[in-house]
């Protein structure tokens, strides 16, 4: 018997790939949805204030209604499965994975992104009880509290930048002896009365009660210990795109795509925070999301397939 | 006393200028919403089953969530003030309207389309009571109806493509003496034993009770009626983009974006169905919004911009 072809294979079920399923339902596509997790970042996110629609709503909440939503489509899904390959075969793409090996006409990556951690004691425990990931989701949480920004570049800065707005202190941690961030964005930081950088400085322990209270840190060697009710992690994230290395991507290893979500192998698209489009927010991975279900729909429909594939 | 400069202009009021208001009042800009009303298309679309985390909504519907949205953040809106041009002035860019002049560092433009009627009667009577303009948003809820798709290039070839998937009998009523469309769209239609296509016929009149129940059409100036209880009218859109001549747009006048949203001119960003950016979906309109937000918030973090505009 021939090998089962799906019309598509999405890889991932945070916002991106559970929108990009949902279309690809009402579209009528055979097609399975495979993932380590549900929800993806947006599951352990905190409160969401920017998800249009909803004027408040947590991360636990939201993955909620979006796993309902895909249930509500009797949507397939094979999670938890991990993605180890893809390679083009015939005119589509074979997916193999930890526990087996696919076929379809179209593949969407939707793995996203999971953030650079600290590694420091505290850090696992105070997750979305004070640390957090995300400036521009969670930053309007911490009104009139203050708060200190691990990092010194853009998204670093970005983030202190929102902050000292809305906080009457900011501490600024950086890790060398300088912020690499944006001229403008600098000058802007260095000259704020309520922002203090520490350079050449480590975190060394996050304490609390129910909450972040206090930072531990160290200057070139020498300790100090300051109060902050919030700790926003800046140093970066990496994309889950190792399995996808046959794709263009940019030098923070995310995948390039077109305003189409396009990328640079025919049948293979992606969306969301594992490319290369900026920021990481819910409702702009879910839109991406959509894009490349609808692409990925025309390529399928307007590809002259062999027979077999039929 | 000097001219009041806005950190940001968003115009419109749909999907994609309500997401861009709502990151912008979170980044605390100054700015407002000008615009001819609010939902746009969203606000006469029918039933919605694909805005990832509600499972059905309206269209008005999901409208009065996105407005108590943004009323919940007192965005500044002017509403209805209609835009009339745009033009550089200083570093940024002076906004013109019906009643007034604005002067700001940054212009979204997410003003959408508006379909192109056919300008037949019942037409006007029957919109959201069967005659439709997006078979996307409202094809799944005409299963096992007949259904009547008005067009023939490849918006109205790919509605019938999803339609005949779940209708048991699609007319395809072509102005022309063939389709236009993607080919193998093309032959997947003309192949299909429930397509009836009847080229050289023009719609002359929609008619029913609380819903469309017939259609009545001539070809070649032979009058015919038949029953049908959708009828989906695909014969385009225009782009509300007049306005902003002087901004790169393509041969159907919709402003040329890049993943970023940035329009061809520093400052002046565009979003959701008034860009390139395919498809008329409300998730990507938000999503695109958002992206513009955060973009044009980075360019005014990032310009140097002369004194008198700070």
């Amino acid at each position: 018997m021939a090998e089962k072809i799906y019309d598509m294979i999405i890889a991932g079920a945070g916002p991106a790939g559970i929108t990009a399923a949902v279309y690809a339902a009402r579209k009528k596509l055979d097609f399975v949805v495979i993932s380590q997790d549900i929800g993806g970042q947006a599951s352990w996110s905190g409160d969401i204030e920017n998800y249009t629609g909803w004027q408040f709503v947590t991360g636990p909440e939201l993955t909620m209604k979006f796993e309902e939503h895909m249930k509500a489509f009797n949507i397939a899904a094979r999670i938890p499965e991990k993605i180890i390959e893809l390679a083009a075969e015939g005119q589509g793409v074979r997916v193999s994975t930890d526990t087996g090996t696919y076929l379809a006409k179209s593949v969407i990556i939707a793995t996203g992104k999971r953030p650079r951690e600290l590694r420091v004691p505290g850090e696992q425990e105070y997750k979305n009880r004070g640390v957090t990931y995300c400036a521009t989701c969670d930053g309007p949480l911490f009104k009139n509290k203050t708060v200190a920004v691990i990092g010194g570049g853009n998204s670093a800065l970005d983030a202190a930048l929102q902050l000292m707005k809305i906080c009457p202190a900011v501490y600024l941690i950086v890790n060398g002896k300088e912020l690499t961030g944006d001229p403008v964005m600098r000058e802007t930081i260095q000259k704020a009365a309520n922002v203090e950088i520490l350079y050449e400085t480590d975190v060394q322990r996050i304490r609390g009660e129910q909450f972040v209270a206090h930072l531990d840190v160290a200057t070139q060697g020498k300790s100090r210990a300051f109060e902050a009710q919030g700790v926003f992690v800046e140093i970066g994230l990496n994309p889950n795109s190792d399995f996808a290395h046959q794709l263009i991507m940019n030098e923070r290893k995310e995948i390039v795509v077109d305003a189409f979500n396009r990328t640079s192998v025919p049948g293979i698209f992606a969306a969301g925070d594992v490319t290369n489009v900026p920021e990481k927010q819910i409702i702009i991975a879910c839109g991406e999301g959509a894009k490349a279900c609808l692409t990925a729909f025309h390529h399928i429909s307007t590809t002259r397939f062999e027979q077999e594939w039929h």
